[in-house]
């Protein structure tokens, strides 16, 4: 599978603007023969959570989705998309139907196939800083598992992956291929370097890790570094710092001829009896 | 803490020798002020599995524990020593009590304090290939945490550390740092150069991983590679290839100004709900 890592500079606030760019992309990516282009974290807004807080309104974003899907359509080849998104509430209350404080948001991204069908949606389990907690709430659920062009991809979201935890039970699940938008700074390198390779190497998967280019050069500023990596942690490709399309071939196979069987030789039963006493041990404290 | 990483070529099958370099390298290790010196993998009788089978007797590895701890008694220092051990065995068997048929063999390490004092004692949870499983039996146990000179310290064995579950496990319990013998090939170089500083960074805790030297440079033989990590996975110290003794100096506190707080953030009802779903779906199969 050939896929294709956006690593862009959004414009905030100005979706238009980064839908705009995303159609360009898109061809262009098309054109080199990628099957899936992949976008950073909340590509349609860009990454400022703290503008979003006073931006956000369930009518600003509702249309998100279907651009994704309608850009994928246009262009002919699959996108993963990560945008703020509204999430479906019951609760009880007393306020009108409707009003913005009582709409919960999540950090979201979608796989749309080249037909422009939406083939998985995940929301952001790990949530990063009070930046985020102030205008997001975390979900829950693993991404599920889809196949696209033959391949079975799932959707992580940024700092998901510095956790063992999700890429283990996607991995053990049957995924082959993390697709995780994400945005990090300078002060995230070591994420980009050791921990997404340790993600691919403990679970012989393939990750395709996207981040925001740096226009600035700034610590401050976004790390670009997008990286895929495969089995034993082999990086596939790696950006720099600056805005970049990187076009990736994921060999057929995970399976590194004689390497460790990380998923076999895991002990679960062993890892559910020291996982007990942690939270017994937690719940007595 | 100062710790010191022997990473030396054991003897095959003479345990005589390779306690006596023990104590040459405890005494220099004292000298240069190291307060713990860590061993590679079954230091005691060199990393030899395939000749360990039909060598492995009660009686000749019966004094294993007690010559490290003669060691470090004599030297004045704390000893991560790593060797062949027999399991205490509770079986009905109708052949003769102490036939070494009944044995079953653990690949251990234990730490002694500098008095000589057992604090701790391991055996490896996650047995390598073939070669491991003919001759040792796996443990189901994580390591305890206990203190040494301040500090609370647990150890792994080899292929333990390319789980993140154990480590985890560990963290979360407190640990802040790890002793890892191991012994691994040039194959084995992500882990070292990965996997290791991953489990140090996703945990914000330390690890000295203390691989067998090479004397041939050969691909088959041992990688050398011996490292010390902490938090973001910075490494401290890293040898080359040949026999080397490194003096590290563990930095106070594993906290990062700043940093993630990857034991804070993690979402662990979550993951349980995830792993009874895993576990659900395996037994279904």
């Amino acid at each position: 599978m050939r896929i294709a890592l956006l690593q862009s500079v959004s414009s905030a606030l100005n979706p238009d603007t980064n839908f705009d760019a995303l159609m360009v992309a898109a061809e262009r990516a098309a054109a080199a023969g990628a099957q899936v282009l992949i976008t950073p974290e909340l590509f349609a807004t860009g990454y400022v959570p703290e503008q979003l807080g006073a931006w956000l309104a369930r009518e600003k974003i509702a249309g998100f989705a279907e651009r994704f899907a309608a850009i994928a359509r246009a262009s002919g080849i699959a996108i993963v998309g990560s945008y703020p998104a509204a999430r479906a509430v019951t609760r009880s209350t007393t306020s009108a139907a409707g009003d913005d404080s009582e709409t919960d948001y999540e950090i979201r991204a979608g796989l749309w196939d080249d037909a422009g069908k939406k083939l998985v949606e995940y929301a952001k389990v790990h949530l990063w800083s009070a930046s985020e907690h102030a205008v997001f709430q975390p979900a829950n659920a693993l991404s599920e598992i889809v196949v696209l062009h033959g391949r079975r991809v799932a959707l992580q979201i940024c700092y998901d992956i510095e956790f063992a935890e999700p890429a283990r039970a996607l991995a053990s699940r049957g995924a082959e291929i993390l697709f995780v938008p994400t945005a990090i700074d300078a002060g995230g390198r070591y994420v980009a370097e050791t921990i997404v390779p340790a993600r691919a190497a403990e679970n012989g998967i393939y990750v395709a890790y996207v981040n925001h280019a740096s226009l600035t050069g700034d610590v401050s500023d976004f790390l670009g570094g997008s990286v895929a990596v495969g089995p034993e942690g082999v990086r596939l490709a790696q950006a720099a710092a600056a805005p970049e399309m990187l076009i990736v071939d994921v060999p057929e196979s995970g399976r590194v001829a004689d390497s460790a069987d990380y998923l076999g030789d895991r002990r679960p039963e062993v890892y559910a009896a020291w996982e007990a006493d942690s939270r017994a041990a937690q719940e007595g404290r």
